[in-house]
């Protein structure tokens, strides 16, 4: 990926020259490690080549999505929901993001998608109604090659991690045949996300108790059989190369039930018979049981709390989950994590990183938190600021409260194959930029920084995702 | 308005060379497009010459007086609330300013203030208590040709729209003669702002009821005559040239109540019987009804909430409201609104569009927001944000989040006509500066740069305003 | 202190040529006025050597403490909560700083101690494991010698006034020992702090009142005398130089009760009967009691609520207080504060001054507030905050709403007295940087921004704290 344009009207991220630039070509080609990411497994399994440019590059893409569907298009006219999508659909939609492709300037989704469509793809026009059917024909042609397999991706990207997340009811077959195939050379690990079995306000909580049970082969119809087949999944999954478990719930509340009382509620929450407000404490103690089984299984626990899922509840009926309306909600972490971190916040192994889509919670808590607490971990912006303004004001908050070495570094989050590589180098040049900035005002030397960038590309995540 | 002072020791708003100067050499121009402020309608009507300096600049200009007020001088001094003021009491307020002329340093008021004394006024000394009366009397002299009066103002501002706020129960006479005027080639347009009407928890809103049923010739004694008559008068609006209502209250909280409900609290609340929560609730139901009938009127509907208005009890008492004691609160609109976005957020033809005075809000919850629902739109900051350093905060944290297509433009918010020009300046310099930024980096080619701004000056509010 | 590093690999403050490093010179050499600080009198009454430079500069310092708790290391082996600290884990500890000397880069703390070294102990080597023991025995040697004492040092920082912090209920036989010594020509003022009288919540409470009663000689047992009390403690304290109270609570609720409740409430407090909601509801009361005698005596009022106080429980009770586990959480001021700024607010001679770790405040509600009452001045940023980008975060954010007029300047907040200087000096580049970029856009002129310096340094913490 080159700093300057390769076709005319290309966006690009570039790098003023100087220390920058210099800290830039210390990180550029560094493996790709993503800690956390929503790439099905299948994928790497099956390796079939993917289907057309939409199914690529739109359909699955969330970020895409949303902004297509703002500015008037129908999600199922992008495939979103479908099983039923033909190649003249799938040609018209890549034909709806070519006419609304002025509505994704300014935002990184424009950034990543002009560099694959270039750096990946070798286009050299920029995308418009008029140029993309030939577009669109470059990339199927592609495709149909097997230099654009998934697996042949993922190493052409040189991604030296990739996880998946999983329920934890899975049997993880696909993660097995990978780690069994002889032929697949990557490494691809699961992620234990339990998110929807510490919910008890969830009309299907009974019965996912009843799935967790089975998966287990544990009797779950009580409180004490709920632990011990949480902790024999989360075994499992480790047993099969997890390194993580995955949270996100209202809030962080962490606060512990007296044992006899989790007990009662969890009966009464099978039940049908608990209230709100005893279903919510029963969450929070769950949740606090996550960080109590970390301490003996090692899993590193991430946390994205506080977003109003599928906000848009028609879209989601009609369309489906993961449609671009998670919506972020006001924040906290401070009084509602301290339960949990007086009890395993300083303990040696235990890894906590904190994510957020609230931006005032960098420097009012996140870095606090960080700043003094040993197992807990800064995350990268996500989601919606995942950009290369909003990464810059989230490391110049964070770094000045609690340094480099308290930096979990950037996840993808994507669903989509090919942004990782753009994604990862966005990132990397978000943290150029502003590490030569330190450079550039005397507050970091040349050789500070390049080590600091290192660290926050490598080092870091390594060591606190275990890997 | 040129780049650089005319007089020694003006601030003005200087933009880099290159990009940035270019784009805004293409936006400068432009015609201003005002589509919510506070100027009375009765000045183009009437068309008289302003009284005096004071009378245009100091006295209904809230920034002002705020800014004077915190620095020690009483507002009487200024006009604020007076009758009685005397041309000496007038030059006297002028003085008053002179005399804190430093205070403004550092503010948008200052750059506003000197772009209108020497762009429009000529003046070449910088304020200063010695220099107090010359330039008094230079703009006393200037207020008095005909060049000066409201509607030459208004030509000479090229003005394309400007939009007053009006009470429901008005008649709109004020509009109806400027429409008739064949003389008058303006366009000035009334807004419907029903907030006070919709707050049962005012002492006095069952006497607003009673005015708005007179108005409407509705009988309001009841929840659906109610509903008529808002109906009613929004459409008279519409009829008399409005393309929008505007709404600020506590919360954006928007859940419909069933229908017999809102029929029993409406009664309770009139026969003063309703209990806080239930005028609370009866309050949102309303506002809902706000967004419902815009599904048939189109009225355009702005919202600006969370803000404590008329914050200094003692001071409203003695000088009235909008004394620039109106302070923000902590907003959040993603829960309150979920019930009205669900309803009508991606109707086509209806368009919301959200103002706020907490900037935490942009990245968290009104961008995201904007770059889903089709509805929604995003407002510039306004009131203590409308600002170079606050604005550029602002296009920075939402562009990346929902590109430029979801944002609605910048509206003056004024009482003060001489300050549009300067207020819109502003805001184009700081658009001008943040893209040309852009295209240093590489993140927007030139063209789509200039594009850009034109959008977001002309096309935007023109699309989003209905105009 | 000189704008480029004096030792390899320093890090440093740098700021670019022009307007940003006039604006420094005009205001580098001025007086440092410390208003709000934690350096305790008897250093200056007893002028005893400092034991060693861990004794200096790592055990007090909770900033320092807390990056190396975070990084794993013990803070007993730092000397902190411990009497039985050995020369060997002294030098011990400056050994683990010097180990993980990396990860204080990017914060301020590296760039104070940095300077620290190179300017006041003439290091002129890196800290580094091979490095320690040599930059060791050279501050230790510095320490021996007179020109190290606390006068000496006091003196040579050019320190106008520095102020402690203190309990009510102290005698002040420092600060009066200090004052009636003709030999010591500083000026050191101690600090009224009532929080922990005002929170009936806290189990000690009832042993407060009468500890207080026993300092003013005054009956505590209602709430009458309470009030006689606190009023003659501050005057005591307003008699021994005292120029301010400075307060903390979990948030700044003001309300009055009407006497005979308060006292009633009182009387339940102290006998253990009354509940959370009368005790809060005291606490606010008395809150407001503090800037009601504020009236009276005039000691300026100030404030920094809303922080999690040793936020790690088991740590305090390890360690004790201070270890840099006081974590904020979200504030707001706007309606809490409104009975107290209705009834003081505007009041002549009534200073208060706000402060908070909660960024989203400035912009949100202390600026407008700062804007608008006569009484209200802006604080700096502090503790997690009071750092070169930070503050320049905050400066942009309350000038465009408050001008320079309405800011009360950078206080150290310290426990550190060779960090006093390093930590003034970061404040005025601070201040430098963002002024020169004003003038660089035409928004300040050279001379006015060279009197905002002057103004932010000087002018303003004198006017605002009565010096």
């Amino acid at each position: 990926m080159s700093e300057t344009e390769t076709f005319p009207g290309q966006t690009v991220q570039r790098l003023p020259e100087g220390p920058a630039t210099d800290i830039y070509e210390g990180i550029r080609d560094l493996p790709v490690i993503s800690p956390h990411g929503h790439v099905p497994v299948e994928w790497f399994v099956d390796d079939a080549p993917f289907r057309d440019p939409t199914d690529l590059l739109i359909t699955p893409d969330h970020y895409i999505n949303r902004i297509l569907h703002a500015n008037g298009v129908d999600l199922a006219d992008l495939g979103v929901g479908r099983d039923d999508f033909s190649p003249e659909a799938a040609r018209n939609a890549f034909h709806l993001l070519a006419e609304h492709w002025s509505d994704f300037l300014g935002t990184p989704m424009r950034l990543w998608l002009d560099a694959e469509l270039s750096g990946l793809f070798g286009v050299t026009k920029r995308l418009s109604p008029q140029a993309a059917d030939e577009i669109y024909d470059t990339i199927a042609d592609a495709l149909a090659t097997p230099a654009f397999r998934p697996r042949a991706l993922l190493d052409r990207f040189n991604v030296e991690v990739l996880t998946t997340t999983d329920d934890p009811a899975d049997d993880l077959s696909g993660h097995r045949k990978l780690a069994e195939d002889p032929t697949f050379t990557g490494r691809v690990l699961p992620t234990f996300r339990p998110d929807i079995y510490l919910e008890p306000t969830r009309p299907d909580w009974p019965s996912l108790v009843e799935k967790l049970g089975s998966a287990a082969n544990i009797d779950t119809g009580d409180y004490a059989g709920f632990v011990e087949a949480m902790a024999d999944r989360r075994r499992y999954f480790k047993d099969h190369g997890a390194v993580s478990s995955d949270h996100s719930h209202a809030d962080l509340g962490s606060q512990r039930l007296p044992d006899a009382e989790a007990t009662r509620i969890y009966a009464a929450a099978l039940a049908g018979t608990a209230t709100d407000a005893e279903a919510t404490a029963l969450r929070r103690h769950l949740f606090n049981d996550q960080a109590r089984l970390a301490q003996d299984d090692g899993l590193v626990m991430t946390v994205h709390p506080s977003i109003a899922r599928d906000h848009d509840l028609p879209g989601m009926q009609r369309y489906g989950a993961n449609i671009g309306a998670d919506i972020p909600i006001p924040a906290s972490f401070t009084e509602p994590l301290r339960p949990l971190l007086n009890e395993y916040g300083n303990n040696p192994g235990f890894h906590f990183v904190a994510f957020t889509v609230d931006e005032t919670m960098y420097s009012r808590e996140i870095a606090p938190l960080a700043g003094y607490y040993r197992s807990f971990y800064i995350g990268d912006p996500w989601w919606f600021i995942d950009s290369p303004d909003a990464i810059g004001r989230f490391r110049r908050s964070v770094t000045e409260i609690a340094g480099f070495s308290r930096q979990a570094g950037f996840v993808d989050d994507t669903r989509t194959l090919c942004s990782i590589p753009a994604r990862h180098d966005m990132s990397r040049r978000t943290i150029a930029a502003f590490l030569g900035d330190l450079v550039d005002v005397g507050r970091l030397t040349g050789d500070d920084a390049a080590q600091a960038a290192r660290d926050l590309v490598q080092t870091n995540p390594r060591k606190v995702f275990k890997l």
